[in-house]
C-alpha cells in the first residue's frame, strides 16, 4: 500500500504523476526529451540505460517498465535486455554503449565515481560529449525516479503484461502525462 | 576540469543548464514548483532539504548553493543549516520537519529505505500526505541533481560569497534558466 493517499488506484509513478500534477509536466517532459527526443543514441539503447539503473537501485516498477520499452524498440529484444541487467560488462553490446552502461553504474552509486578513466574509455569508443552528458542525466534521473517510486512504496503489478502494454502505449504517445482529466487530489 | 566541453566557464548546475537547454527547461521548471511554488513548507525549509540530501551525497557545489538559499530563508540562518547538517536528529528544528529530514535521509540511501514507521513519525508530527510526497520527491531530486554535478566533474567554487550572492539572485528571480541567450553547444 503507498504511504500516502493517492487520488487514483494507478501504480508506480503513474498514480504520483496523477496525484501531483504540477511536478507531473516537468518529470514527463525531461523524460521526453532525454528517453525519446532527437539524439544518436537510440531510443532502445536510453530505455537500456534507465532500466539497467532502475535494476540496479532494485526499483521493481521503473526496471520492469524500463525493461519492457528496451526490449521493444532494440532488436536484441528482452534477452538482451537481461544478458545487460544480469551482467553489462560481459553482454553482447556494441563497445560505446557498453562504456556509457558503465559510466551510468559509476553513477547510480555517486557522481563522484565517474572517473576521467570511464569517460576516456567511452570517448575511446567512440561516445561525444553530448552522450556522455545524456548518459549520465539519464541514470541520474532514474536515480530520482526509483526513490520517488519507491520512497512512497507505489505498487508495482507482477504481471509482464502491464509492462508490455506499456511499453507500446510510450512508443505510441510518449512520456507526456495525460492532461485531460483534471486531477482531484485527497 | 569538467569531463566534458562546456560552452560556458559557469560552474556546477549553471554551465550543464548552459549546455543542454532542453533539459535545462523541465529541470528549472521542477526546481520552481517544488522549492518555490505554493506550498505548506516554507521555501527555506524546502532549501534546508535540498542542502541537507546534497551534503550527505557530498555534493559540494549542490550543498553550498543551497545551504545558503536555506541560510538566506531560515529565521535560524546558516548556523541553523549547519546544525541540520551535522546532526539533523539533534538540531533545534520542530518535530515536523525534523521528521521529514529523517525520510529525506531514508530516500537519499534507497527509496526502500522509507519505512512505514518514518511515515508515521512524520505524520504523527503534523505533516500532510502532500508534505510527505513533496519531501521523497525534493529529495529524490537531489540525488538526480548531485550525480548530474559531480558525474560531470564540474567546478565547484571555494568563495562563500558565491554561493552567497547566488542565493540572492535565486530569491529575486527564481529557477527558470535564463533563455535570453542562446545555447551554442561544442
Amino acid at each position: 500500500m503507498p504511504h500516502i493517499t493517492l487520488n487514483s488506484a494507478e501504480p508506480g509513478i503513474r498514480g504520483l504523476l496523477r496525484y501531483r500534477p504540477e511536478t507531473a509536466r516537468p518529470l514527463g517532459e525531461l523524460a521526453e526529451v532525454l528517453l525519446r527526443g532527437p539524439n544518436t543514441l537510440t531510443r532502445g539503447e536510453r530505455e537500456l540505460i534507465a532500466a539497467y539503473v532502475s535494476g540496479l537501485n532494485d526499483c521493481r516498477y521503473c526496471a520492469s517498465s524500463h525493461s519492457a520499452s528496451a526490449a521493444a524498440q532494440l532488436p536484441g529484444g528482452m534477452a538482451l535486455v537481461e544478458q545487460v541487467r544480469a551482467d553489462a560488462g560481459d553482454a553482447p553490446v556494441p563497445a560505446k554503449l557498453k562504456a556509457l552502461l558503465a559510466i551510468a553504474a559509476a553513477v547510480r552509486h555517486s557522481g563522484l565515481d565517474v572517473t576521467a578513466g570511464l569517460v576516456a574509455d567511452a570517448r575511446a569508443a567512440g561516445a561525444t560529449d553530448l552522450e556522455i552528458h545524456d548518459t549520465v542525466l539519464i541514470a541520474a534521473i532514474f536515480c530520482m525516479m526509483n526513490r520517488y517510486v519507491d520512497g512512497l512504496a507505489t505498487l508495482a503489478p507482477d504481471d509482464p503484461v502491464f509492462y508490455a502494454a506499456g511499453a507500446q502505449h510510450l512508443i505510441k504517445e510518449g512520456y507526456q502525462p495525460p492532461s485531460e482529466e483534471p486531477a482531484v487530489r485527497g
